[in-house]
């Protein structure tokens, strides 16, 4: 045992440390939507009990409970300062929580496992938001998410189209010279195929970029990269090699913010019950970031609504409702049918405007009666990044 | 997400971080070999900014850091503490970290993946001592150990039998009527076979006692419980349904305490430069736990001495060398044959006595001159619990 190799066992066990602390802090937050308030002291003799009885080794008693007595305050603090919270599917440094971080700088992001999760958390009042990626310029509709956005009671409370740079990160200090192979999600690695020819590499399939640079940065396997967002690569303190290297310079991800209940409230006909949201446009009581998808004075793209609705057997169903839209002058920016059972499929429709233009209030109206199941999914701000 | 299911998460989180405190705190002790002081400030530094580089979710910089100069506080204080170490094979809660405990409990123990890792730590300098079983009533040898121990520099310091008592665990509040698995190494199994067919349970095996432990503590499986020691228990905070387990009353280990240095000098022919330890025993200067063996009033079971020799291929060899000790009336305890080479094998035995015995000296002389590579292992007092 070296000094250099126990040194980076120490580092390695101090970034599974500060990941596990987030995740406790987080979990914490999370109990909100159980509690009054913050504080449970019959919960926290609990925890200090359990602290004490299981140092029996090297950190001991003392050090342990009054370690324990700063992280659970902490943990109050945090839960007193009543965050909005936002979820997005993906480890830390996912590309969703750099587009969360942008549209709510004061909100807090909750990593979970599948987008499904995401809605559920959202349906479930655990967090205020969730966030979720509904196409990319290159890898064309994420289909998983869309599928859910078919039945969801969710309203859309805001979009984010961000350019998607994927860096190549390695271990400060490795020498770049000795880079074989590089680990990343498969859809980001298809993204940089010729970069990834054009340099000898071989290519790694990993469940989710942030994973493959936090896996990089604590196991720093021998002439290994990952390629991950520039946000990862400062979360697990990595070095970029190199910004850019998508193939196509046109590398853009759209995403949804969605919400109980929608921003804006509107009295669109096949969209009944969702004038439950408030007149300021808030979703819910810990709506710090409500706003924030509108408060950028940079990027700021226009209002835009979002629809879906069910085509018809009859043939002429969609192009009924697409020119309801094309007569009142109301310009869609995204068409496109997702199928849902065998021979029938769902229209997600986005067009320019506000729930509050009487143009698009009118055409609602009409498009909510030639169609079945015409939902407005939300009216809202796109930001662009 | 309930506020049960959150807290349980909440708790697994801890039972981690506390595990990972430990750790640190370990490989903190292990960097002294390599260091005049526990102080390097440019250390310290490099460790602070890559907290506070990482801390970019919610436990933020103020806190992270905070809790690391108390963190690295605590490493400097019990680095300056200049305890003994013990390295022993197995996780925390191991059998051989129990012995350890017993023999120098002011020591602090270490960790190690394989038996190998031990005997190279103690050679290294890396901790004083290594605990190693060397015999189980039921088991037999530990072939694993014997044979490191064949050709090893080391000498045995100190000697522990302790009785095996294996533990049923679950996680407190467990219904016992629901348990089903029971995990554990597979010898500590075989050792309660009878008991689990009785109860009807289904053994799974394990790589480790205290791992099994550890894993239902922190991942708690339904209708899942561990077989391990009283210590583990303890350590990862799981009730004990049933103490005493094994199908025989008589399940014993013993294991030998080996140091760079035997804690007593002596003169023995075939064995010139062991007299390099110390006057008063002690093995090295962070010998604080070096008369541990010695100290205690319960169990002591006197002194005892090992030794190994290479049986020649003349068949009257091993007979010769037992004939000295039965001449001069010294009692054989043990004797145990090892193959090395085909058709070679080395003997271990041990007997009762003390390398300051003349008896003994003369005998040790008179072995050492009948059989090849005869070698004292070690005198020293084995502790009975």
């Amino acid at each position: 045992m070296t000094l250099e190799s126990l040194r980076r066992d120490i580092d390695r066990i101090d970034a599974r440390i500060l990941s596990l602390l987030d995740e406790r802090l987080e979990k914490g937050l999370l109990t909100r939507r159980h509690k009054s308030g913050s504080l449970d002291s019959g919960r926290e003799a609990e925890v200090l009990g359990r602290v004490s009885a299981r140092s029996r080794c090297l950190a001991d008693e003392a050090f342990t409970t009054g370690l324990y007595r700063r992280i659970m305050d902490e943990s109050k603090a945090i839960q007193d300062r009543r965050l909005s919270l936002i979820g997005f599917q993906g480890m830390h440094g996912a590309y969703g929580e750099a587009a969360a971080r942008a549209w709510a700088p004061e909100a807090a992001t909750m990593p979970f496992g599948e987008f499904s999760q995401v809605f559920d958390a959202v349906l479930a009042g655990d967090v205020d938001y969730g966030i979720v990626p509904v196409e990319n310029t290159l890898g064309g509709v994420v289909g998983q998410v869309n599928s859910i956005l078919v039945t969801t009671e969710l309203r859309v409370a805001g979009a984010v189209d961000m350019a998607v740079s994927h860096c190549l990160l390695a271990p400060p200090g490795a020498d770049h010279r000795e880079l074989r192979t590089v680990y990343s999600h498969g859809q980001a690695l298809s993204q940089c195929r010729r970069f990834i020819e054009r340099n000898g590499l071989e290519g790694v399939d990993w469940f989710d970029t942030a994973g493959a640079a936090r896996m990089i940065a604590e196991e720093r396997p021998k002439g290994a990269a990952a390629i991950a967002s520039r946000f990862a690569a400062e979360l697990y303190g990595l070095e970029i090699i190199k910004d850019g290297i998508q193939d196509s310079p046109n590398n853009r991800t759209r995403f949804f913010v969605l919400a109980k209940e929608a921003r804006q409230a509107t009295n669109g006909p096949a969209d009944g019950d969702h004038g439950r949201a408030g007149d300021d446009g808030r979703a819910g009581d810990h709506g710090k970031a409500g706003d924030h998808g509108r408060a950028g004075d940079d990027g700021r793209a226009g209002d835009k609504c979002s629809a879906v609705f069910f085509a018809d057997d009859k043939a002429g169903a969609l192009f009924a409702v697409l020119e309801v839209f094309a007569e009142a002058g109301i310009n869609l920016t995204r068409i496109e049918s997702v199928p849902t059972e065998p021979g029938d499929y769902a229209i997600f429709i986005d067009f320019a405007g506000s729930d509050r233009d009487e143009a698009v209030i009118k055409a609602l109206d009409r498009a909510g009666g030639l169609s079945r199941g015409f939902r407005l999914l939300g009216c809202y701000a796109e930001r662009r990044l």
